[in-house]
């Protein structure tokens, strides 16, 4: 299989200025999307304003190949999408940005080439070129301002690309080389720390210590401390016993 | 309830260029995202470049507030994650982007109020700054090219919160105003199909006639047509049955 199976294609039909190209090839580039294929630009190809444009990231897609007609653009591809803001009169599948991105994976895996069209920077892609595909993509956004462009598109389109086939958790906890604190190390500061107060008179009354000692316990047990971290809670609880003691 | 308690606000400390804070501006725009906020703008605030590439944004949300700290700048918010591509020898909660955009979700459902940073174009963030925050996010993207501008980080940050709040299914069809064919017409026009294909002498054996309408049935069974779509193809039907018997 080869390494094209693992991305869609990003198809530019007729795009106008080479800036743009240029800006969807550093998109891609950001994202991993390798295969760009472009329908008559009217710059034509190769073009020096996309190259500097995409800021180096030419060298990170694979070839671009340039075509004269869509049909032959899309001809190796077995599932085509076009992106579109406006509403067709047309018997079509309609996907959000992600869901379309969702259908794309599950194709590739499954080894099927999928392609995303993107339009004319001024008039979008015809009725007849969305006849060729099996649904559009409409990207969510705010109906009131949704002027995104070309770039946009490709970037987000990307984005989603990445994202999905990402399998880092939505969140994890960075504990910077140090190591995470265990249970019973927590413990032993928290002890200490009671001791300290209870000496210091910190506790007003022996019925009010338990509701304290768990207010206190659960504020440090949600701190998700490192090891050198608690060290260096210790440190400040042996200076500041220090200072009352010399008082 | 005031409005920003609904969405994020978007907080860019010490941003030099103006045509920077506009195109940030403009993908707030993109996604609803009101509520923007600078440190310390090197040329100022209100700035012409900014009102230009902004192309109208600055309509769309509400006015800019400038500050000259950022404890300023976050005072009244409860959750604030910094953007960073560099990895930072700190203990901190590391979010994806939509991990990011998930718990500031769920926070502001529960009358949070969130706000994301956004580094200096050229240095981002500092870690004295990084300190003040509850997290980091991580735009998954390219580890080999990953050079996501600021204005293109705030309009992914804006399509994550947009999309996120989006109840669109993922994949809908649309039947141009038309009606979906009901089952029993698609049954109708299949009926009338094997009749003629009978007719014709289609079915090269009785054996095969079965598995021959079984996959006639499946094709069109597939395609999910409208009422419109059916009655085009019992037209073609017609036509070309009535070809047929005149030749």
């Amino acid at each position: 299989m080869s390494e094209s199976h693992f991305f869609p294609a990003i198809i530019l039909v007729e795009p106008q200025m080479g800036e743009n190209i240029g800006a969807a090839v550093r998109a891609m580039a950001n994202f991993g999307l390798k295969d760009l294929r472009l329908i008559a630009p009217r710059d034509g190809w190769p073009n020096e304003r996309a190259e500097a444009v995409s800021a180096g990231g030419l060298a990170h897609i694979n070839a671009v190949n340039v075509y004269s007609t869509l049909a032959a653009a899309i001809a190796d591809c077995q599932f085509v999408l076009a992106t579109t803001a406006r509403r067709r009169d047309m018997v079509k599948p309609v996907y959000t940005l992600s869901g379309a991105v969702r259908e794309c994976h599950d194709r590739q895996a499954g080894g099927q080439k999928t392609a995303v069209l993107f339009g004319r920077e001024r008039n979008g892609l015809e009725n007849d070129e969305i006849a060729m595909t099996q649904g559009v993509i409409n990207v969510p956004a705010n109906p009131d301002f949704a002027s995104i462009n070309l770039a946009q598109t490709v970037l987000l389109m990307g984005y989603e690309w990445f994202q999905q086939a990402d399998d880092r958790p939505g969140k994890f906890t960075e504990y910077g080389g140090g190591e995470r604190a265990s249970s019973e190390q927590l413990e032993q500061f928290l002890k200490r720390l009671d001791a300290e107060l209870l000496e210091g008179g910190f506790f007003r009354s022996e019925g009010l210590r338990p509701t304290m000692k768990r207010n206190i316990a659960n504020i440090f047990t949600r701190i998700d401390f490192t090891e050198q971290e608690l060290n260096t809670l210790q440190g400040i609880l042996s200076c500041l016993t220090g200072k009352r003691s010399t008082h």
